[in-house]
């Protein structure tokens, strides 16, 4: 196995493990927030600007992980 | 194995992996809004709002996979 | 293992994984429906409703997951 | 492995992969749905008319798998 | 590995995730059922027809894909 | 691999997960079974005859599996 | 591989295979009639009798895969 | 791998997964017994008895595994 | 791979899965006596007899299995 | 495989799991936050203050992670 | 493959699987006798009594698997 | 597979691994640490600075393994 | 794959293997016992010989399979 | 694979497995500390020094491990 190759299929293995891993913990955080607000409406702003800050924060490492893939990728 | 067979072979993992998660953590917010609207039925708006942001937010990296392991059956 | 056997092979990972998490989550939505449905059979109509909405929105990506399975199919 | 061989087993993943999610969020479903008219036996006919909707909506997908599955092993 | 051996391959694969699957979701509506009608045994008509229903949708794709490995295997 | 190779290889993999799923799903069954009866001894005789009907259901597909498995031995 | 060595292998794996599955199946049933025995020590006569049938339907489709593994070895 | 190979090497994984299996219902019987004797020491007598049919039912498959082992070692 | 590396590879895959059965078995089976003794420290006695029963019968079947290693072993 | 391949592949394996599990950590943590937001809403700030610092924390070795991947990738 | 080569790569295997059987096993029951102790101090010769002959039957198993990996070893 | 080859892709392994069991170890910490400041506000400074000495034990053994890492890459 | 190398590879898997049992067992025992003391604070004299004579003999095992690799090190 | 490639990899399979078990084992007795220090604020000395030296009995056999790696690395 070459060089390119071992990168594309790298690059196809790091963008699938983020996407996983990202879209488990984004699902958990929201549902999360769905049941607070469903129990206390009144709670809803802060819920969801913890939302807004927790997915960000989630979304860092995936994200670097996604860019590397691409670097793989352009390679 | 060449560069185009391990790009074909790591663009149907990278999508594949994609697809689960994101699918996962959809079923998982969803259902938990399905429950709370049975429980509360008159939080049905601001639930499904939320809902609505949860999805848009889930699906943004799992969709940039998408589109890495397009560009990776491209190559 | 040369390109086009490759995108075969990987054809049918994508459309199998996409399959198997669209069928999970939408069984994970659906039965909390019914089950909703049988706790408080007045809210049928909002529950169905979120429920389809629920279902389009999960497969969604499953769904480009297949699309991209077949075009690999037809390379 | 020429390509034919790579279609025959790819065939072979995507129809056993698809059978095994949608048997199981079937399973998932009509189980859910016979408790819940175990407890509440009035609400049989809302409770099936979902469960038809679900189970249909449910095999969408994997029955898509299952035609690139065919059309791999025409191939 | 010449197309034969990896349509052979194929079909056993394709064949026992689907026994596999079909069975686990039999078992699950089934085992249900007998726990309704040891709670509740004069809803015992209702339930068994839920569940007759209920096997009939659940052994529809694995017996599809049954078929696909019985091509297969006849190639 | 030759055909026959592959052939008696998968007649193994399809026969094993067949036996695999079955009995599972048998037991789980029948353990229901067993504790309905233990909590209701009065209903012994629908429950063993729903217990009969749905261990003849669940058999249904593994024993198609078990028989594709002798075929491909057979080949 | 040919075909004696693939037939040995794979007797064993129906073998293995048939032979973890018979044996949790057979666990789950039996502990739950020394269960119910230890809470109803009245109904001993009843729960043994069903776990006796339990057990003889339990091991029908292992012995198959058995066999199957037997006439595998005996290739 | 000629065929004396893959016999000793189908011997090992037959006994090791028969060994697992039965060890892992054994525990499971047991341990529900000696939880039922301390519920209910009264009870010693039937429980014991039931427990030493079950082990004998349960070692009665994994036998058979470890005799094909040993038929397929002695090759 | 000769016959007498296969046949030591498949001593220690027997003899590691005999071992690990056996242990996680008997560690069930101690801990519930253990934690029957802690509740009715009266009936330390029959607990402790029904102990020993079990733990040998759950080592009969590892043991063969440990035997068979050991033949595989000096082969 | 000569060097620069395995670098690709291992920078690959290392970012995907060092995002795997930065994900589910920083979604464990978060979706406690909210949740314990959604209980007492006087205590947000200090929640979040420890949300911050934990997040921090947790994002060390998997950049250390990243950075090993990308020292891989340039290799 | 030698045999040297698979008797040395089967001692680790074996060994390996035997410790980390006895280790979960060993950790299962003292953590029950710690539980125990802490509920009842009054029963700590009893519980400790249990614990060492429970731990010396443990460990027995993989203690003959640790002996056929010195074995393997040494061949 | 030379040396070098070797050394990069086990780099990546244990650099992986270990940012794995990090940050799944540190998020159990933390997520407990909010969730007792959550249930005891006035805890917050013993339970921080016990959250701060359990992170730096945690995060001992994996960097000792991100650096032996670091050194295979140099190799 | 020489001798040399097996026995290289070998003193990984079986020391990995018994580190990850030992300290999962520990951290069994050693968490149960701060739990027991959180509950009960003056039975720490006892808990903690208890855990002592636990963690030794918990490691026996682990260390054995250590030597092992130890010795298949020096090989 | 040469001797020296194999020990490469060897090293960071043991390291990589020491760190993912010492993280795993230290977060459990770390959080429970916590959770325990979260409960009685008056036993966080007691508490803490039982985790102190927890920590120190766990992180021994890694450690060990750890060191065979490196050895491995040195070779």
């Amino acid at each position: 196995m070459d060089v390119h190759s071992a990168a594309a299929l790298s690059a196809g293995i790091a963008a699938g493990l983020a996407a996983l891993g990202a879209s488990l913990a984004n699902g958990n955080v929201i549902s999360r927030t769905v049941e607070g607000i469903s129990r206390q409406p009144e709670a809803k702003g802060s819920l969801q600007s913890t939302m807004f800050i927790g997915v960000g924060l989630i979304e860092a490492l995936p994200l670097l992980a996604w860019v590397l893939g691409l670097l793989l990728y352009l390679k």
